[in-house]
């Protein structure tokens, strides 16, 4: 292994999280170790990026071969001052986002920090990977994520240069003992939507107040090649990501139609 | 026209952007109006979801036909609670999300909270448009939004029946005079990323402070069938957008690579 690596590590549940530090640690089996994460829990911020406000950072605690630094930004924040202000002169071998508590399998990748920095750090040519555990428990158990990140990485960095750009992998980790994972799938985005049922509640000073709560529908659950079967099934499920948006089938729908 | 029409309304800017009220008064000319928007500015929160606070909705003036109200969560937040809340019994016709200041053309779409809710609001099978204007001015010339925009949601509604779901739109209108609008072209997401430029400085504590500013580098300057092609040449652009964010080639491009 060449340790001479640099790897970028970010992620949404900020620096304090668990599934951060276990991510520190996996990192530095690959070289040294460049973290910029957000101060504050920053789930569910998707691409989100900060444009009114200035930006904080500071440098904290961190074992050897590691430089954490808090961020007062979002993910997608942490990952643009990374790559246009840390990284001037030196890139990074990886981007390493989370390790998350909670999965992003299925539209879960649009609405998560951590999938946010993920997806930014890969617009600058360097793989990028975002590893997330399918549990939001604070002490939740990261053996398996942190075992099937590791073989992960390992082959990422070992292919990168056969592979085109962006590179971009939303791994989940099944929430079972590493010992149960069956092993990892090549999948793609589950369809499907979330449906929310609103907590609503009166404050003490007697307002209403709501608060979201809400369930994944799956759209297909007998499809054995999308990341929510995967998981369900005990395998790690690996979806690369693009962001090209545009709905080509749609537009020749459309043809005629809008004029 | 059939007036009795129910067109949900939001944006990112919030409730009391010029933009926004260009867009009562449109979505007005096709029927009833419910507008629930931003309570306060909400640029750049893409698909952002408020999972640890409660949220708070007011009630806030409106002209007839409309009503509008005020909520503390981000754009998709407001898209949510329209459909799983407000709008338990009765579905919209349209989901109208804009008018905003500023185009989200390209990769902008991702990073936008007026896409954001656009996009949320398709999840719910109404069709759901929108709609931005390529000038961030507070007091922007909305004419040729509303003019062209208006065009867009008649063929939309008429065609609302015969066209697939989940239906979304990013419909983009140049910075240019009313008159001088070419037209619209159905277009596809040009390529291309942000670059960052951050601003450093001093606070008055003398803490060292970014605040992010940037450029859009177009991939494709040449491309025709883009919408940045689109705008620089004085067309409305109209991108359907999707959000299977699966990259199926890389996925092949990984057997035998990721095991």
């Amino acid at each position: 292994m060449d340790k001479k690596r640099l790897i970028f590590l970010t992620n949404d549940d900020s620096y304090l999280s668990k599934g951060f530090r276990a991510a520190v640690e996996l990192a530095l089996e690959f070289g040294r170790v460049v973290a910029i994460a957000p101060d504050r829990v920053q789930s569910g911020m998707s691409q989100a990026i900060t444009i009114n406000n200035p930006l904080f950072i500071r440098k904290v605690e961190a074992p050897e071969g590691a430089e954490i630094y808090a961020f007062s930004g979002t993910p997608v924040d942490c990952a643009k001052i990374a790559f246009d202000h840390i990284f001037a002169t030196e890139k990074p071998d990886l981007v390493l986002s989370g390790i998350n508590h909670g999965s992003n399998a299925a539209i879960n990748v649009m609405y998560s920090g951590t999938m946010g920095a993920a997806i930014e750090g890969s617009f600058y040519g360097v793989p990028s990977i975002g590893l997330s555990l399918d549990d939001h428990a604070a002490d939740a158990d990261f053996e398996g994520a942190v075992r099937y990140g590791r073989d992960i990485i390992a082959q990422v960095l070992e292919a990168a240069d056969r592979l085109p750009r962006p590179l971009c992998l939303n791994v989940n980790v099944p929430r079972c003992a590493a010992d149960e994972i069956r092993g990892i799938r090549l999948s793609r985005q589950t369809r499907g939507f979330w449906r929310e049922d609103f907590y609503a509640h009166k404050d003490p000073q007697g307002r209403d107040y709501f608060w979201l709560t809400g369930a994944f529908q799956n759209a297909e659950p007998e499809a054995e090649d999308t990341d929510e079967w995967a998981l369900a099934n005990r395998y790690v499920a690996v979806v690369p990501v693009q962001t090209d948006m545009t709905d080509y089938r749609m537009l020749s729908s459309l043809e005629g139609v809008i004029k």
